[in-house]
């Protein structure tokens, strides 16, 4: 639009130095203003968030990580902020991919790199993400327009590509190797590897690749009949790979495209796809900002609501020759663990005896400061809300009748002796 | 920018009639050939998508609803189509409710009714939905936006409006009453109410309009640190009201507003809210078009990934006056409900009863038609794809191994009764 403006723009100025009277003149600029007016209009739509140096947790409407950096606050996570040193590859920017990606830039992630070779399509907008006026565009591309809109300060990375192609996984394997993000980082350059593909020969080339480079990924996926899910933790070594049990299409060889009917597709829905993407992005966060427990395989059956859990170690007969190495480099590191969780455990420990209350204090009893008990107390359990009253009256109550009955004065511990001696003779 | 335009052209007409010189009037019909194209420019973006007359199952790209169609062919739903019949009504357009009613437009719900008074802020910007460029709008009105470009097959109605004030309260429950969009429906003009806003107030406004109108709703909700929530199926008379077993602070008549801090807020994250959207979605699904089992209660902790279930039955001292009225309807209702679930047995064993293979076929054993079995069967467990062999033998060699034996030709009865009194016998 800005050439047309342009166009128009000089043309008007070329009327204007054409005519003689001057009463146009006036006319004329007025014309010229209004076309002014224009440009601004058709440029200032829509508005972009600008980028945020520090994430705050500053609780102010135009703060778009108060919510987040809450979850300090409420003591789930040690530090929030740590999340933006973290890099995820998202392989298949599909039903699942595209809301992990979402969820992720959202969350505000460090780093995202997006893996994908296919088209928007109208046939895609079933499931939550991308939009009709999206179709014909890449999907890498799409995500990116929308991504970057949403949060500004994600750095984003797209691969046009299919991961099964030789030249494909080449470039896949060197975008993971890749470390300008974070120089200093131990392992490859990313941190996480989430594998949101639709078919085996994908999820092998995913394996291949982590396989190869010792890398923590995910694995993901939707039933055909679009009513059942399932997520899963991939360490090399230490966890089974997707070749360790595969699945009988791929042990026996058969070419998956082979399967697939003309004019027949999978039926899929954003409900099933939304909850997958959940469940995977949650454990990634899990396992990224070091809270709650990283669960090893969950699936989703929606139709029971039945979500089964399980683990599976590798197999030490697996076909992949990268799995069985890093198997072994997990067995020989078996020591080097042992004593790096004793000495954890030690310090654990140590840490508590450091600060020792009492030297004989063997229940580790403290003293309650009585100030604070002196207080107005809103939260003892006798300052009930308006409405309620106890069934049964108060321990406090008890007590007092207790203290309130005649009660023989024995301090004297002599005293005591002789009553007790004259018991024992009787 | 159409009213821009508009002014736009009327001055150079005015101009033109102006002009006296017809060498400027050549110059003058270009530029308003110009603001023409300028015209259509700016109303040419962005795309949008067409509306669809018929749901097909054809499988194209340029098809909506190929995915859910497909729903039909793998069993899954009897008649998907007839999600076009149903209204649903979402209470809160937050991180929860936005959600499930984008998830419901992409499935292609009849009608949508939204209800919030709230406005975009950047601290939504964590949870998914809203979008940067929204900020500063209505809820209801960017939800619209972005809705009916999602789906313009989905006929939305939004109010902009606060439920738990009176004038609210009223315009929200007439509503809910009105049949515009299916006339003869039974009951109140929604099929369901799905709540997905975060205090006890709303809750229990939504809760005494549906047990006035005797409205089947389901609630929704996510904790205060952000990492686990629940849904709940209420169906008025038959589980228990939100009122029939309230939170402590419903149920001693606290002002929740007091308990909030100045510069504190709740944690929230897109994960959790995405799930629990994903899963109440479904069970509206599973509800609607009847597919699955329907939960009356699933929780979701996600630190643990566990998921809870639980039914409540209704409070007999419920403190709701139209909780319990609608409970003696429920009960009045038994015996006709008892003989409903009788004949519709009845029905179902008759419907057998009507086709007998045979009139002794005490185990409805029927025949397999020989042609199919003897045409080429890739199924066969024979047929192994490549690179698999069976352990063990099949029952078909196993079969001939016997077969070929040389065997005794008895047919006759007489001479096989004779054997056997000379085995006995002997």
């Amino acid at each position: 639009m800005e050439v047309e403006l342009k166009q128009l723009n000089a043309d008007l100025q070329f009327l204007s130095q054409s005519l003689p009277d001057p009463s146009h003149h006036a006319l004329l600029r007025k014309i010229q203003l209004r076309v002014e007016d224009l440009g601004k209009l058709a440029a200032a739509a829509p508005v972009h968030r600008s980028k945020v140096e520090d994430m705050s947790a500053e609780v102010v409407d135009s703060n778009p990580y108060s919510r987040l950096m809450a979850l300090q606050r409420m003591g789930i996570v040690e530090n929030y902020e740590r999340i933006r040193d973290f890099s995820v590859a998202i392989v298949g920017i599909g039903g699942v991919g595209s809301v992990a990606a979402e969820m992720l830039t959202r969350c505000g992630i460090g780093r995202l790199l997006l893996y994908d070779y296919d088209k928007v399509e109208l046939a895609n907008m079933n499931r939550l993400f991308f939009r009709p006026d999206q179709v014909g565009l890449t999907k890498t591309d799409a995500a990116v327009q929308t991504l970057s809109d949403i949060n500004p300060d994600v750095v984003l990375e797209s691969y046009t590509l299919n991961i099964t192609t030789v030249t494909g996984f080449e470039t896949f394997m060197s975008s993971l190797k890749k470390k300008s993000f974070r120089p200093n980082k131990e392992g490859s350059g990313v941190d996480l590897v989430l594998s949101c593909v639709d078919n085996y020969e994908a999820r092998m080339a995913v394996n291949q690749a982590c396989n190869e480079l010792s890398q923590t990924w995910m694995e993901s996926g939707v039933s055909e009949d679009a009513v059942s899910g399932h997520i899963q933790l991939l360490i090399p070594g230490e966890t089974a790979c997707f070749a360790c049990a595969p699945p009988l299409v791929v042990a026996s060889g058969v070419d998956e495209r082979t399967l697939k009917r003309e004019g027949v597709c999978a039926a899929s829905l954003p409900t099933t796809m939304g909850v997958v993407a959940g469940l995977l992005v949650q454990n990634t966060l899990k396992l990224l900002l070091g809270f709650g427990q990283v669960s090893p395989y969950l699936g989703y059956n929606s139709l029971k609501d039945f979500f089964p859990t399980m683990q599976m170690r590798p197999n030490p007969q697996c076909s992949n020759v990268a799995c069985l190495k890093r198997q072994e480099e997990y067995m020989l590191a078996k020591p080097a663990r042992d004593a790096a969780a004793k000495a954890k455990m030690e310090a654990e420990v140590l840490s508590i005896e450091e600060v020792p209350l009492h030297d004989d204090n063997e229940w580790n009893i403290s003293v309650v400061n009585d100030v604070e008990l002196d207080g107005p107390d809103t939260r003892s359990s006798d300052v009930l809300p308006e409405g309620l009253t106890h069934e049964l009256p108060s321990a406090d109550e008890f007590h007092k009748a207790i203290s309130d009955a005649p009660v023989a004065d024995n301090d004297d511990l002599e005293d005591l002796r002789r009553q007790l001696e004259a018991i024992n003779s009787a």
